[in-house]
């Protein structure tokens, strides 16, 4: 590892309370060399040797600038190794959180030897010194960037070691299975078989279905996590990108009534009442010639498959189209695992929905139109309704009805839900593996090929509490945090 | 003092670390029931009563929601009353930086009977506790906002004292005159002068001249907090809002090559190398009927003559303009006390500034053209260049001109400087109180009038360290301050 090689050799600062002011900033160090780095630039007011004082003390003081004036007045909070979130001795400075005033005194510790950390070379090293795992230390960057209760619960059961007590029980499991497996080998001469194959065989079942069934969570944690994701599809020009910009109240997506603006998908996320929804504007959907918005299209296909819930834009000017829409996009939506919503737009400006009272839309026989259109091409929408994305008309209910949708989207109390990609990969892997070890066992191939697969697999969910871990894989974990976690 | 009354019942806290996300926030509380609540919602790791728990402890523990799940671990500092900032019972807790655990926790606290905190309110504690007094207070909130060296030392030297302590001496001062003034009026019916009048009258002289000083230090104080007015004036559609947004490095100021874009005066700050400057675009200047137009400009003319240093725009690509141009401003610009600079803008445009080599400009008959206009005019630029606005040519030789000029910009070490326009106020009232004084002495004024003056002169001065305060003075200046300070 040799990225990792000089940790325990080096002390680094960074400033760990984000980069806007507040009335003040915390920057953290940690390393061997801390005490000694601190003890250059902070002066206690009490008579306190730095170099000997204990963990958890909490120290006042002054930072002194090189040439003698006063930096700052501070507060220091002092870790000792092992007992600090890094697991190395470790210092807090509480200053006020003047922009200068960070700079400053981060270039101080610099230049007294400490060195910048980067994004999560705190938690990187809390790893590596066993202060937790992989998959808690990932968690840690959940739960930062957490936004809702869902959220946060999910990350919390991991950083907690939740996730980790499940995989843990599970590779005991399979360890389990390959000893009995690699002490027949040592036998093998003799051919004799330690292991009851049936037994082995209802153990690796077992880990199958244990793992299939945390497979089978990243659908919720991946929703809860990142947002479920709602695809916004419609014919070009029908207001895909306005609503978009209404639900997430910003101008995110460029609007124009040039028919094709929206040439990529654009999403976002956006926390209504608790629940974390991600939206995506899709290119809207015509026939072209051009090579740039057909891979726009292909996109959105692609787009459409992923998501929980479509929301299907129809033009309430123009019913005309409305049938070829419909059949067109009906091919592309799976109506069993999908909710369809199907958005009759420009309702403020369609002269049918104009009812008597100019005030009010009669919106009935052109939600009945629609409906039967939907119900012949084979969809079953969970609501047809005439809003106005530009005016905002009907928008409340539609996101009140969304948000309904969506109230069982919690973490029930103990469930471990698995919200990380790497680890619904790594997870698939070992699924495969263990599904060739499992045919192999019943077709009576050698048994140091079936232990193998295992082997595999248990490398596969090693990976994912750092049981086995690269430079790369560290890295690729590492570079997401903020600086100074 | 109404609004305050109820002060030391409440107990306050507030998020202390700004809105952006990062690895920890810090969450502050201070008020009398501080243990209490806190103990409501913290549980310490270690089995230590918080109730008793004394001041500077440093505890690792956890807080829980009420359904009893996890919100988050963290640390908290304790201190006690009245070895606290706000000199109350206080505690600050260092959790996770999300948005979601900060905005439960204070939610939790605010449930167990803490009140959100509005901006200043710990350090209007701090002051009303005698803490601190008002000047220091304010200076808190300079020293946050400290963007330069030069801005951090005159906030620091204002929060460690030394602003007051010349005001002090001065209070001292004044009221001994005072005294002896107000023991002649216990004899006045004796017709006797116990007081020195030409002493008094020395007395005075020292008393004004001093605060005349701190009053002239207003313009170096608030140019380095608030930063060099540079005021960027010319002709309309020279490209000034072109210069502002190159200068500010952002689209500052909209654009356009319509005339008369700029209707108001944008300004913004820019540090420049250590020095912080204030940009100042004003409406171009031209005769026109249009009353929001003039008012504009009128506006301009008020903005020229608040600058240090005056960028005068020309286009070169318009030399018959010149002439009028500078003669117009000319009447405008003080020489003595402005620093002018002539840019001639769009030089990338200009035909007549193409040499033989065209990636070459020659610019000198040019400049000297201007230099003879601008003599006539009784104008002695500190500098003529060309310069192309929107294609940063010439800008950083520019930029670092005026950063040379002001290389004197700073605080030396012991010099109080004032750098608050309350505290310029007050002083200014401070001392038309004592020239009143200084010549009702010299025409032999009755004794009780001369020290009305005086009485005068110490209220406006114990007005800045709040040695007198009301509701609305301490309103006006804590609400500037940032929430958590």
């Amino acid at each position: 590892m040799s990225e990792f090689a000089n940790i325990e050799n080096t002390t680094i600062c960074a400033c760990a309370t984000g980069n806007s002011s507040g009335a003040i900033a915390v920057i953290r160090m940690s390393g061997p060399q801390t005490m000694e780095i601190l003890s250059k630039v902070f002066k206690p007011k009490k008579d306190i040797d730095l170099m000997t004082a204990p963990g958890y003390s909490l120290l006042y003081g002054n930072v002194m600038k090189p040439d003698g004036t006063p930096l700052d007045d501070v507060l220091v909070s002092i870790f000792r190794a092992p007992h600090s979130y890094t697991g190395e001795d470790s210092a807090e400075i509480s200053c006020h959180g003047s922009h200068y005033i960070v700079r400053e005194l981060l270039a101080m510790l610099t230049e007294a030897g400490a060195k910048y950390a980067q994004g999560g070379d705190f938690t990187k090293r809390a790893f590596l010194n066993g202060k937790m795992d992989l998959a808690q230390a990932e968690a840690v960057c959940d739960l930062i960037s957490s936004e809702t209760e869902a959220a946060h619960a999910v990350a919390m059961q991991q950083m907690r070691g939740g996730f980790s007590k499940e995989l843990e029980a599970m590779r005991t499991n399979l360890l389990q299975i390959v000893s009995l497996l690699e002490l027949e080998l040592d036998f093998s001469d003799e051919d004799v078989q330690f292991a009851d194959r049936k037994e082995l065989q209802k153990l690796l079942d077992d880990s199958c279905s244990q793992i299939n069934s945390l497979i089978s969570s990243f659908k919720l944690g991946n929703a809860i996590k990142s947002g479920v994701p709602v695809a916004i599809v419609g014919a070009t020009n029908t207001g895909k990108s306005t609503l978009l910009n209404a639900l997430l109240r910003e101008d995110r997506a460029i609007v124009s009534s040039i028919a094709g603006t929206t040439r990529d998908t654009i999403e976002d996320v956006m926390n209504l009442d608790g629940v974390l929804f991600r939206f995506i504007d899709t290119a809207g959907i015509r026939a072209t010639l051009e090579a740039i918005e057909k891979m726009g299209i292909e996109r959105t296909y692609y787009k459409i498959r992923q998501a929980s819930i479509v929301l299907m834009m129809l033009d309430s000017t123009n019913p005309d189209g409305f049938e070829e829409s419909i059949t067109s996009l009906s091919k592309k939506i799976n109506s069993n695992e999908q909710t369809l919503y199907i958005l009759l737009n420009k309702c403020d400006k369609s002269s049918m929905l104009q009812g008597a009272d100019s005030s009010k839309f009669d919106a009935s026989a052109l939600v009945e139109q629609v409906r039967v259109i939907a119900s012949a091409a084979g969809l079953s929408p969970a609501a047809i309704l005439p809003i106005s994305a530009k005016q905002r008309v009907g928008l409340d209910v539609f996101e009140s009805m969304l948000v309904a949708s969506q109230k069982n989207l919690s973490a029930p109390g103990d469930m471990v839900l698995v919200s990380n990609m790497r680890h619904y990969t790594a997870l698939k892997d070992a699924y495969n593996a263990l599904l060739r070890a499992n045919v192999a066992l019943g077709e009576k191939v050698p048994t140091d090929l079936v232990a193998q697969d295992i082997r595999e697999a248990l490398y596969s969910i090693g990976t994912i509490v750092g049981a086995v871990s690269t430079d790369e894989i560290l890295g690729n974990i590492f570079k997401n945090f903020c600086i100074g976690k």
